[in-house]
């Protein structure tokens, strides 16, 4: 694995609340994941992001969501599929028409949030979100986690999944993320993250919140940028997988 | 004038909420502007009439609005145009997605209620739809009134941009619509709105409210569908051409 | 049992979009659960049926729903119990607010939809629910289904519960409603349902899908005025319960 | 003038993002004026803020506004005056059961940003909120820009109002506010602002822009809290009024 990708969820302002430094993270990943005004983003802020982005050559990806500005689209909803496919087709098709604007173009989807979570196991949304992809474009990738039921149906429908890790998550020894609400689900240390992910690039392995090590298999790292610390720990997850003379590029340039 | 198109406002059911009827409507007229969600419809609504308008064949046009679902997209709103502007991408970006999804197409971009009025006069906002269209897709025409700021800044930039004539209402000397607020200003009488219509659509010439002939010139009349007498007076101005010989096409399909 | 109340969902007008006959159903109901504009309703609306309410002197209830004018609540959302209580005080000041101005009060307060279901069985969200009450006025009932979580978490706390039955559904055998998706769940025949609703008034039984009687305890009969079929119903069990001679009034105005 | 006011606008944070620093501001004023949910806050984060002044003995206004959280309640919306007592209505109710909740009550009503702007001149607009807090509690405040017309038809209806100064902003001669757009129409200095806000405070005058003293009637003075350079600024105010000996206290509790 010499090549890695890093995206970020960025264009996650909301008129007057702002969130996240893009500028700062557009220099650090290779694809953003831009917010499309359901979970956060509005039209003004998410094309202000994209343009920021065309300038830099970062690849976009449309991140989808739950209707739930109020909630981040971090809250479970029940959607029926013919709802979830008819919204994850209006957010990709808002977000390419201002990506349009922006002199740039959306190259895969990434779900967001609650959806994201639930689309590991939940066939029924999973299939109603690979359904909208197929509808629209099929040439778009979808990001997620290995080994979920939306990676399987993307691939029986012949679509490119990319699977994703968590720079600063702990992981299961089964591979599956430790909860948010357990101890030691979260890694602070932007040195022992950077050290983790350089070793997820090279070996593709992992070690699990119980010392073993897991073979982990991801086309692209998460990082994240709303704090001063996370654009830290992005940097440092960065500056080392390059010092160790690996290329971060885009995932959706490369061919599959 | 040999071809003239009929244009009406659909897909403007929102959830469980029901607003006019579209399969009587996509029968009759050739032009469909479907709400995007900002005013009206929501995307499961939206699509569901973009599949039956593909079945027919109707061409498709954006229905733009200030966001405005609790009034209708009614409500004058003072937008900074850089809103404007994007507020606009993204609707005719989800509407983009959607018709992708039923096999159709948006062709052309129609703005509706406050806005639809306000860009008559109001230059920065007029200048604002205009960048929207120039920015995501140069090719969709723009819909408007005759002698508007808008007609003159889309022509200016060189878009298409198609006059249109209001079936039930009625015209100042000048060639304005009475204000809704005074008396006459809406038609109710089917024969009569058919004949007037024939009449514009053969000569050109609509008989003002003062008794006066005027000039209107308009490649597309607009009809309404959301009471069942709005939709009988559709079908009688329909039948009324067509019995005179006239074909009634769409405006986006036939050359500028 | 010689008093029965009868509720209807009213206020569900939403902007442009006019749902249901509150005029008639204020002539048939004694208690008027009145939507908060978090499924359905919006201030003005609201506040033309709470006049209309108030002209007829029939009993204000507050229809509190999750936050979804999309889904009109009826899509399960998995919320926070600290977003729902305080959702909930929101949704019932809101209309104590526009109560006060119509010259009326609250005086109960009835969940509604995916809600209604959820807190039959969910604890946490049942618990939301009623802290939200005791946190905003400890006096106000709570309506919803006998033998369910929420009624025994109110009563636990002292608060009134207020057991109803659904005069348009059948019922298993257990005493819970049969689900809307299996045949036989919703019924249509008003001279039957008008029946079933005088017995359950005067002998405190119904008879169950599997053709057994069974006892169901309620203060108050749902009826549903959202098409002309359903005021038609609203109307048969109306008359049949006071043609047996028994009187149909508030039961907020009774005594617990 | 031996007693003066200072309110700040506070709870203006929304879901996931903050905004303005709440704790500290309540230190510092003695009126903070709680966003209702149209242009910012949301019911949890509303009703945190509103338990935090419990704590602190400060006065709670209401601080209504457009529907507009995408543009937090800045951009001028033509309301039809029923919908906008409506929403006025509606917006109080739901602080006043959130106040509740919290252990406090709403005492006064300030309009926030366009809407504050438009009452100003606007009468149709000023008399629709008047209407409302006549409609919902006639003891409520009202607090605005001296020689306003909502000033004017608050008093004639007998209503409080409460003419405010804004410390940070520059007046015109003939009293008004030195609009946004205009050089020199914000001050930033805290030690020139604290000694504006003394002067006002014992002598009842300012220095306009143009260098000439006039008179300002104001029993409240605005400060704001979303920048720490802003809570320094509250901070210099209160302490240079409490220096010279003065009493800083809510209007609220005071008598008129």
């Amino acid at each position: 694995m010499a090549v890695i990708d890093l995206n970020a969820d960025l264009g996650e302002s909301f008129g007057a609340w702002d969130l996240g430094d893009d500028r700062a993270m557009l220099d650090l990943v290779t694809s953003a994941n831009v917010a499309c005004g359901f979970h956060a983003g509005d039209p003004t802020r998410i094309l202000e992001t994209l343009r920021l982005a065309t300038t830099r050559r970062t690849e976009i990806g449309a991140q989808v969501s739950y209707p739930d500005l109020r909630g981040f689209g971090r809250r479970d909803l029940d959607l029926p599929a013919a709802d979830l496919t008819a919204d994850v087709i209006y957010q990709i098709g808002a977000l390419q028409g201002l990506a349009t604007a922006a002199g740039t173009r959306v190259l895969y989807v990434k779900p967001h949030g609650a959806l994201y979570n639930r689309i590991v196991h939940d066939e029924r949304q999973a299939g109603a979100v690979v359904d909208a992809v197929i509808a629209i474009d099929p040439s778009l990738a979808i990001v997620g986690l290995p080994d979920s039921e939306v990676g399987r149906l993307a691939e029986a429908e012949g679509l490119r999944f990319v699977p994703e890790a968590f720079a600063d998550r702990a992981y299961r020894p089964d591979g599956t993320l430790v909860p948010r609400i357990e101890a030691g689900a979260v890694l602070h240390d932007a040195g022992e993250i950077a050290e983790r992910m350089l070793r997820l690039a090279t070996e593709g392995v992992v070690t699990a919140i119980d010392g073993t090590d897991i073979a982990l298999s991801a086309e692209t790292i998460c990082v994240h940028g709303d704090t001063a610390g996370a654009v830290a720990i992005a940097r440092a997850v960065r500056d080392s997988i390059e010092a160790a003379g690996l290329t971060i590029a885009p995932f959706a340039s490369s061919s599959r």
